[in-house]
């Protein structure tokens, strides 16, 4: 018998990206596809043509199609509703209700981070692992938590938000969201590069990074390794941040792993190691030596998840 | 054919209570007994004792017994392991596998804050409700996470560990578990009493509080409701570092509803007033709006959770 097809999407501000999978979680063909029109329903059509043309050029025309899944980058709640995805200009909108108008296989949706952190979960770096807080750092924080190897989307879409956790009441630049003091603005690629330029602007000292034209987390990082001291100012303030707010997702789930992805995450031990050393200072007794990890798929994460947010309910 | 019925014990420092319920979960009889012995086979052995004494007293003596349920004060992983209950003085001790010597029955343990929630979010304030994140506000602060109507018991035993989440870097008073800005220190009664004298021998200002020989957390919220502006600041204390906590919990867990218990609770609504207040403040979009309540089974959430953790694997 020939084994069924699974479509795993990711939708992004900027691309789309597409995975043809067998049912078995096995990848057969990745593609992505610029976000050029955002509506939901210009969403859909666009999965659905993408799929169809995938499965016509790996000649599984005819196959059954076990299941969509698709992450996007906002709040999702358990039941397929996208409570605001404020990049792709959604709100309150059913996208597994409106799915059934183009596709006749079930389609699942969750939160693009949530998606990967799925992803990791299960075909990454945390294979076999039950419970799980994955965090994605790229130009935002997100995340998710997995426990008893599913997905906690939460009440109201908002479980794994680490991002917008308020972590500085002291803060006076606004973040994103409009609260001042977010998690994302110490822990983001874009927070990274933020605090490095206010800190130029306040400090005299010698430093490798006054002389970049534009700096980013890379070059904040490559700088911390060269044993900059600005550099390793920057990392002290990143890993006292986050190692502090997973310190708090420890209390609340208590994971068996942290899995660290995203962009920044190409960093590597550096990164690890900020964190790390916080987050030991941090957590309470029980939860200290919880190990981390960096994350495989790299920007797979996010179609694996969606693939296996398939499997979950149908294989 | 007549019910089984279930024990559920709820083993604290002073006290230990006893519930004897039928499988359905209604309550036939509770009783307490002071914890004399605090060996893990003496705690065994008078559990034994008692639950014989009550089946006969109730003249259920060959009743079927489905299970008991025991909450313990310290942290138990998913597998009955008590990993440390400073109380009781135990470290490492498989509960679970120590009771089959005592029982013919299964037991089932967990940390006594995480049976309180279940018993809330099933026979108390969270009837129905599917996810849920308890805070029990006493000498110490405890919690529990439950998602999908269980429990989280963490990898390591340190789920729903909310009193020692670290909410201030720059306290300079010791947590009772070494660290320093537990949030027990600003939302236990302990703590609020301790805030209060601190305050009062820092401040000429005018207040109830002086006049008190001993001051405790109720006195705080009496004179919070007579407008006591010291009283008030030390609320505000309260409000901000619990709510803060709370909107962290949001970030991992997004419950469906917080409730609060705990000796404390007694104070009522003024107490939730500063707690939401905070938290609506602090929590990220989604999950502002969340509902606060107060719990209902006041001392008796640990022995209705012991029993509805036996129905969960029995019945």
């Amino acid at each position: 018998m020939s084994k069924k097809t699974i479509i795993g999407v990711d939708v992004g501000g900027t691309f789309v990206k597409f995975g043809l999978f067998l049912e078995d979680g096995s990848l057969l063909e990745k593609w992505q596809a610029a976000t050029d029109q955002t509506e939901p329903d210009a969403v859909l059509r666009r999965i659905k043509q993408e799929s169809e043309r995938a499965m016509q050029k790996s000649g599984m025309t005819g196959r059954e199609v076990l299941g969509i899944g698709i992450g996007v980058p906002g709040s999702v709640d358990g039941h397929g509703m996208v409570i605001s995805a404020p990049n792709l200009g959604w709100s309150m909108v059913n996208i597994e209700k409106l799915a059934k108008e183009y596709f006749c296989v079930p389609v699942s949706v969750a939160n693009d981070a949530n998606a990967a952190a799925l992803g990791e979960q299960f075909f990454g770096s945390g294979e076999g692992c039950d419970s799980m807080v994955f965090v994605t750092l790229g130009t935002g924080v997100g995340g998710g938590v997995i426990v008893n190897g599913r997905l906690l989307a939460g009440a109201f879409g908002g479980a794994g938000e680490i991002g917008h956790m308020l972590m500085n009441e002291q803060e006076t630049r606004a973040c994103t969201c409009g609260k001042c003091g977010c998690l994302e603005q110490y822990a983001s690629a874009r927070g990274i590069a933020e605090m490095a330029k206010e800190k130029l602007a306040s400090t005299n000292q010698k430093t490798i990074l006054r002389s970049l034209d534009v700096i980013t987390a890379k070059e904040v990082f490559d700088a911390i390794r060269e044993k900059d001291s600005v550099a390793v100012e920057l990392g002290e303030m990143f890993g006292k941040m986050l190692g502090r707010a997973l310190s708090y997702m420890a209390s609340a789930a208590d994971p068996q792993m942290f899995v660290i992805g995203g962009g920044m995450s190409a960093a590597g031990d550096v990164l690890l190691e900020y964190v790390e050393k916080y987050y030991r200072q941090y957590a309470f007794a029980p939860s200290k030596r919880t190990p981390f990890l960096l994350a495989r798929l790299g920007n797979d994460a996010g179609i694996f998840g969606a693939a296996r947010m398939v499997q979950l309910e149908h294989v």
